[in-house]
């Protein structure tokens, strides 16, 4: 009976992988907190994703968060299941990057992202499993992951084309590389977790490239495009500017929106709404509602 | 010291459930997804419920989600914990299948909720005990039944009638029968995890049995009574067609709605609303909110 | 190589602990239940505190929640992850207690709540990291401890400013009772859990102090100061008025109001509104947004 542990390699990578993802989170967070509070929903986000991977590769760099698993093959293996801990969170997150820019209904953005996190659990579930039976994990984690696929190219595309304006490119951009990239977690959970075929090492590098490709690369490419997001998003401005109070709501001075993801669970201001003051360069593909309900009201339109 | 454990029978049991449950998960899955946007909101969480029931059965058929845990009598018996991760999640989706239809309060949802998530944490907590204390646990549990029990039956109850039309016999239906068999929950409890008096292979038919009924009976219930529920529900409208953005929003063409669990979560339109078109058969108890705010202001309700 | 376990003494501190707690939630409860739907805001967060307390502190009393992790100085350990899972839910409810005076915008809301939960995290993995990388959790734990002292004393201090009248007092009392006591942990977890410097039973005792200063005294402080905190609360009304469904709303006369954290996660009523009604004795800092969709048209307002 062989015993699958790290060797030195997996340990420099997991370092590497930190110091890159800590990096990251330093250099985000001092972008995020300089901008103006309607501008940092996309900000908070990848700020998010980058610090709890770093987090995770700090503890499996420390050997944490890590379990020797029995494999059919008789051998034991350290599973690291603080990836999937850090995939739990994060890969929602990196989802919410994008469907934010698509304001397709929240209920298609629920489904989406619960499809993911039963993809990540499974896929937990299945590295933890001494058994063949590992192998359903995995096949119906992939059939989530198809899910997820359906739910960004279907109606996530059907969203940001209906957005118009810089939205569609911007989307398919973002989403394409993820969806790619994606593609090479099942690859590599198949040969290392799954199969014990490649090495504890191996498996760490390649997972490692594959966190910094989705979440580094990734994160500096909304981070920098963020004039172009910020001028799209759908939320950021609701996830910054309402508040526990309409005292002090009011005197942040932002135009009335309507709801979404953010809007819904941080609450929002309500009445009159010029949306366009969010979504400079969006051509409007409707009358926003909030702004109808006040249309035949001048005088409050006017007072906001 | 004897060590308790599963037998085949037991075994049989959890594949068998597991297949009712993943049968009942495709089923509500092209029930739902074949529906209107805004009447899936009891289908999304029907089908949530039958999926985690279904990994959770799986992953004990496969041998998975137990542990071995010492009793005060000195025998070791395997516990499965599994169950407990997945009626942590199921059991408030089943109760917010009722109580959305009820309107009552968020407060009030709330508390319910959460007493039903303690109630199942202080389970799991005594299941894992390996000393008397566990009936500290199991009392305290039950007790957060009661209060489970006295928030569906009195707020619950009250705001059911306050809807009137079918609601009153729809929500009583559905809420005895659930009530009724969460009371076999802690018998079994009693017998088996508490006092490691029957089988592991007796509790593992009897929960079984229990799920199925409190799952996928339960569940065929709600998915056939779509067309009575959805007539009368409450948020479903809202969970789907709020969205990321206002210029989306505007184009799905459904009266605006007021919050709820649903709507809060997810975000709403504003402005003018016309909640019969939702509610059709529902007698109106007073004026809606949304519509007085628009009453005042013709020009505004004419143009929605 | 020594096992350091709990002594008689810690156990006693956890009963004593533990009677303290389940006796404030039978009062809290009862306190909270019999107030009036739109006061009940800071009692039932209050009552969660307690009651979760009340149940880790049953665990560890009961010798469970603990698990021997060995320390880099050879000696085994009984580390209480208990505590963790514990203020891992009660330490984002009493920031929550507090912030909700404050009404500042949700997103600070947030991001202090979310480097509450990071300081929290990498408290636990920090204490079971089972070499000297501990202390790098510890540091960022530490750096994320000063992140919510900066959200407490930077924004939330001027969000409690601007709301003035009572607030202020009131916000800077608990605010800096609640940061003093906060300095105790980390001082605690250095040398338990961080150095194995001093006993189980000193860890032990140590930590139930500061736990029934923050949250026995603190809780007590919170409910009998209710009138005051009613008064001023931005939320609570939002919390149990919001409903499900618009015909029951309606019913209930609570005056229309604004979103925030808890308006938001539980959706409310549209339209008219007069915060007033919820806040009287708070000077207005600026004409709240709702009433001015309205201003422009008396009708509406006179209906309400």
């Amino acid at each position: 009976m062989a015993v699958h542990q790290i060797g030195e390699g997996g340990l420099v990578m997991y370092w590497v992988t930190f110091g890159l993802m800590a990096f990251s989170a330093l250099a985000f967070a001092v972008m995020t907190f300089t901008r103006p509070l309607n501008k940092r929903s996309h900000g908070y986000i990848t700020l998010a994703i980058v610090t709890i991977a770093a987090i995770a590769y700090y503890a499996m760099a420390a050997s944490g968060g890590k379990a020797l698993v029995s494999n059919p093959d008789g051998n034991l293996r350290d599973i690291y299941y603080a990836r999937y801990i850090d995939w739990f969170f994060t890969t929602p997150l990196l989802l919410l990057d994008i469907i934010l820019l698509t304001g397709i209904p929240i209920g298609v953005t629920l489904w989406i992202v619960l499809a993911d996190v039963a993809m990540i659990m499974l896929g937990l579930f299945g590295a933890l499993s001494t058994n063949s039976y590992r192998w359903g994990y995995y096949g119906v984690s992939c059939a989530f992951f198809f899910v997820v696929l359906w739910g960004l190219f279907f109606p996530g595309a059907k969203g940001a084309r209906a957005r118009g304006g810089q939205v569609p490119g911007l989307y398919f951009g973002l989403a394409g590389y993820l969806a790619l990239l994606w593609f090479g977690y099942p690859i590599v959970w198949g040969l290392a977790e799954g199969s014990d075929y490649i090495s504890v090492t191996a498996e760490a590098a390649s997972y490692a490239g594959l966190d910094i490709a989705a979440k580094v690369v990734f994160g500096w490419a909304v981070m920098l495009s963020h004039p172009l997001i910020a001028r799209n998003q759908t939320d950021g401005s609701l996830l910054i500017n309402s508040t526990n109070d309409p005292f002090v709501a009011s005197t942040t001075h932002i135009p009335e929106r309507q709801g979404g993801i953010f809007g819904g669970l941080m609450g929002k201001k309500r009445g009159a709404g010029t949306p366009l003051a969010t979504n400079e360069g969006v051509p409007r593909k409707a009358a926003p509602t909030a702004a109808t309900t006040t249309a035949g009201n001048p005088a409050t339109a006017a007072e906001v």
